[in-house]
């Protein structure tokens, strides 16, 4: 990457974080309630983080979301087509926090929105970008990959070319979602709680350093971004005949 | 245990195993599948065993139940009460289980009924029996720990004193479930796939031979039942306060 964010740049004031994006991923649903009760451990010299819960009624349910998913309800189909009613409740909701954190795509959006996401997979803490062109979240990643190293930190760019951001965080004027495994769904792992805590703590940090001038200096970054789809083999009559290699799946070995 | 089955007694020839009693399990719900393609796997040489889905709707919404807990269901109340119309699915479906499997305590059941599960907690391979007055699945239990050696086989009697059975395999004259974890919901690894796999062959060698006549002698073996329950620390408004210790909840070092 070589651009760094210049020192003439405004400093972040306003910052969110969203648990519970998704209703049954549980360290940000868990962080975002400690949070709520604990406001203090988000503050830092410069700035301050409201956390909020992404998806209450799916929280209060357990499940991923209870109409439609909340996190691809960010277009501006749904943010603005006509009145609310008859339509899923993640789509009120996202109007809701489109309201309180954006609008979307204006000067009155919030500087930096986060958001907590888990797994099944066994990928790390993976973070996820819109793309490489968000200079600031990707400076924000490679401080965090630079500054914690208890687990690998793979960078995920999701956007794909032409395509309209649609995920939570995309109201604010930039964002980064942490998503970590692997946690089986409506289960909390307390060490993947500490390290998503970690993680934020690690990313707050680098606002700080960012809002008192710091310059970063360019530099070079591994990151993924899709290049295609595989299915799994499957029998003539359509259900799936092969599961994931052990060694892929599980980054212990279980013997 | 002071007893053994006698070689009197009558050799088990009608045999079941339940994957997917549990739509989201999946261990059992793959290896029921690969069996029904597959049934020589199951074949001894004095019996074979008949395979099927447990529950086939939730198997196919890949959700625990429809409408309500299968593996909850095989009680008096249930398999004989009334009609079943504007019953749950999963009492129409218990009936079903009950008359091509049981009827539960009479002469024309199943002699033996197996049932697959898996659970996100950290138990490995837990053998599950409904009392230790259970004296052949009691001595199948002790089999597979002297055999099978590749994980700790805990056994848990889960019948409360005067409680009535419940359980699918309960509809057979005997029963064993197996519970392994940890597994996400909805996700099928490998290595507890074969795992499964491998301590279903060791149950069905122990038939094999109990078929011929094969003097089990009396042993002591280790057993657990519940005590009591403890709930989570919680906060004055009753939202949980704490999780488990990451020592406890995963049985390897996560760092």
């Amino acid at each position: 990457l070589c651009s760094s964010p210049s020192n003439r740049s405004r400093p972040l004031s306003r910052v969110a974080v969203s648990g519970g994006t998704h209703g049954n991923e549980m360290s940000g649903i868990y962080l975002a309630k400690h949070w709520l009760r604990n406001p203090m451990e988000l503050r830092r010299g410069s700035f301050a983080v409201t956390p909020f819960l992404g998806n209450p009624r799916a929280i209060e349910k357990c499940v991923r979301y209870v109409g439609r998913d909340l996190n691809r309800t960010f277009t501006t189909e749904f943010l603005s087509s006509a009145e609310a009613e008859d339509k899923p409740y993640e789509v009120v909701r996202a109007r809701e926090i489109n309201q309180t954190y954006g609008p979307k795509g204006s000067a009155q959006a919030f500087d930096f929105m986060f958001d907590l996401h888990n797994t099944t997979a066994n990928m790390g803490a993976c973070l996820i970008v819109d793309s490489e062109e968000s200079l600031l979240p990707m400076h924000m990643c490679h401080y965090i990959q630079t500054h914690y190293t208890r687990s690998p930190c793979p960078i995920y760019l999701y956007k794909l070319l032409g395509e309209e951001t649609y995920s939570i965080n995309s109201v604010a004027k930039a964002g980064l979602a942490l998503e970590l495994g692997p946690q089986p769904q409506q289960v909390v792992r307390a060490d993947l709680f500490t390290q998503m805590r970690d993680l934020m703590a690690c990313a707050l940090d680098f606002i700080e350093l960012f809002n008192k001038g710091t310059v970063f200096p360019a530099f070079e970054i591994e990151a993924y971004k899709i290049t295609g789809r595989m299915d799994y083999p499957r029998y003539p009559d359509g259900e799936i005949s092969a599961m994931v290699h052990p060694k892929l799946q599980v980054g212990v070995d279980w013997k």
